[in-house]
């Protein structure tokens, strides 16, 4: 059983930070919110989502899985203007989500959540760095960086207690520095780790520009980055394998 | 002769409603205003347009018959920003139309009117329902039908009162309904037609989204849509042949 | 040695000016201002470019020359918002520009100045007509002349004291006249020539639309077209040789 209403700016909000990964998931409809994670293709980059059942108008749900694809359920939340709302209805029997705004329904079949490639195991670890930082930080950091390489590399620099980003290029190289007192918050450790741009791109598109986001960094070891959606109601964590750097 | 003075806003939302169906059109020089009839070249979609001498500052007109290239002529009123004026003026001998918009003079080359396809003959058709809607709500069906499939049925339930959109596709379903009171009127009677959604798709490109839509409906027969420009100084009505239903 | 601060927009302008007609320049980075004279590739097109030492914020130079890439100069100073601050210097020993803003810093890799396309001069031609006109009247005709022709003629009729541009195509034409009270000055002379329109639409790319634009021209000779920037601060001067009229 589930059924729900949301606005469609939560909606969207939640399946983009999702769909900015894989094309199609599982939404888990637990008692207290739904809950979806997720691992591209190549096994670098997952998503953990959730949205509790407060970022909702109304939700009841009874522990059920459906698979969905997300960009048709992207482009009918798409239909909705901001201050509209959406109401999901599954039907059991037929296994579709009936979806309704404002006086249109739509009708999406689910996918056969067993066709769906397998959730991940979301490692627990411990990184001796944590920056708390602008959603708009990360992004000039990315897009400083596309100009002049597919890699980036994020680190802290624990004596001069700041975070930075540097890219190195075939002939430009690019790097920011944020100090202590231009983040919102700083654990210094030692820690400095290489990452695909790509991905890095990808994830940003997701990230609230006036939002803060945490980063958890290591040395050689994959990133997490954490933030919230749906004024605290839901948050969303990514994590991100290293890539080796190579001299 | 022809000579005239109109607003670029007026002359672009006239031509636009024709350029939609087809690229070269005969526009009649008629002594109360201009009229253009035009069928695609598919003999599917029809427009029959008339723009009041009264939509224009000046207008002298003694029934001609013009051929015109219409993405040409649009080119041209695009040059205008919306508060300026247009002037038209017929060289019978060169068989060039002068267009003037402030110190720019364009000289545009007709077409033969008999080298162009002639002009239809749009049936008076008696249809059991007419609808009357904004035309956003004709946006919002045509977009969501897009989703999902290249056809669209149109139809009214009697008994409920009510207009209904659907598209069918492989997989997913779009239903828009609107009974009586989300209408600005309905005369209901049984109709129920399916049209391709490219041909709607275009028509509804020229419709005014905060302007209101007559359309006439029957079972299996062609629509009507009819609908103001230039404050009432003009007026378009389409007409769409209906697709068989396969089943 | 070079060391600057200037606002991006400053920055960006002045570029684009320059960049519109090559892809690589050198810059002199001259006492008073730094200077940049250029020539596409087909010779046809030339620009003199001026920003004087006052249009930066502060300014240190000695005379040297660099070879700069200018799509990617370009690109950093386009990461940086309208209202920041670009800090430039010189590194005389890596042959590198380091580049700053906020915290960002970007190493540019720069060019042999040597294998850059010499630097044309730019002749002092006596021309019988001035015309001073706004840019948005230069962007109009531009735009006109587009829709017909890829050619563009500008001259000015000395007895009715008129600047006009015409392009003539295969079917239709275009000319847009502006008389001496619809122009900021005229000083009439008999003075006709044509122009290849790619090269005068790239200019016009530049040109601001709300500033004046000096023109001088000739009977077959080249044209000047020159503009300030920066609020008077710096200076562009584009030439651009005539087309041989074919009949």
């Amino acid at each position: 059983m589930f059924k729900a209403i949301v606005s469609a700016e939560t909606l969207r909000t939640a399946l983009d930070s999702v769909s900015v990964l894989v094309d199609e998931c599982k939404i888990h409809l637990n008692e207290d919110g739904f809950a979806i994670r997720a691992v591209d293709p190549a096994n670098v980059g997952m998503v953990d989502l959730t949205l509790d059942a407060s970022a909702f108008e109304s939700y009841e749900a009874d522990g059920g899985v459906i698979g969905v694809n997300l960009s048709r359920l992207e482009n009918i939340a798409g239909m909705a203007s901001s201050g509209q709302l959406v109401q999901l209805e599954l039907d059991e029997e037929t296994r579709k989500l009936h979806i309704q705004i404002e006086g249109l329904e739509y009708t999406l079949a689910l996918i056969d959540p067993d066709s769906i490639r397998q959730e991940p195991d979301i490692p627990n670890l411990d990184l001796p760095a944590q920056i708390v930082i602008e959603g708009r930080d990360i992004d000039r950091a990315v897009k400083a960086a596309d100009m002049v390489s597919d890699h980036i590399a994020l680190g802290v620099e624990e004596a001069d207690e700041l975070f930075y980003v540097s890219a190195e290029g075939d002939t430009d190289d690019v790097r920011l520095e944020l100090p202590r007192e231009d983040l919102i918050d700083l654990s210094a450790g030692q820690a400095r780790s290489l990452f695909s741009l790509d991905y890095l791109k990808d994830m940003n598109k997701a990230i609230p520009k006036d939002g803060e986001v945490t980063i958890d960094l290591g040395e050689e070891f994959p990133v997490k980055l954490h933030f919230e959606l749906a004024e605290g109601q839901g948050s969303v964590t990514y994590m991100l394998a290293p890539r080796i750097q190579s001299d």
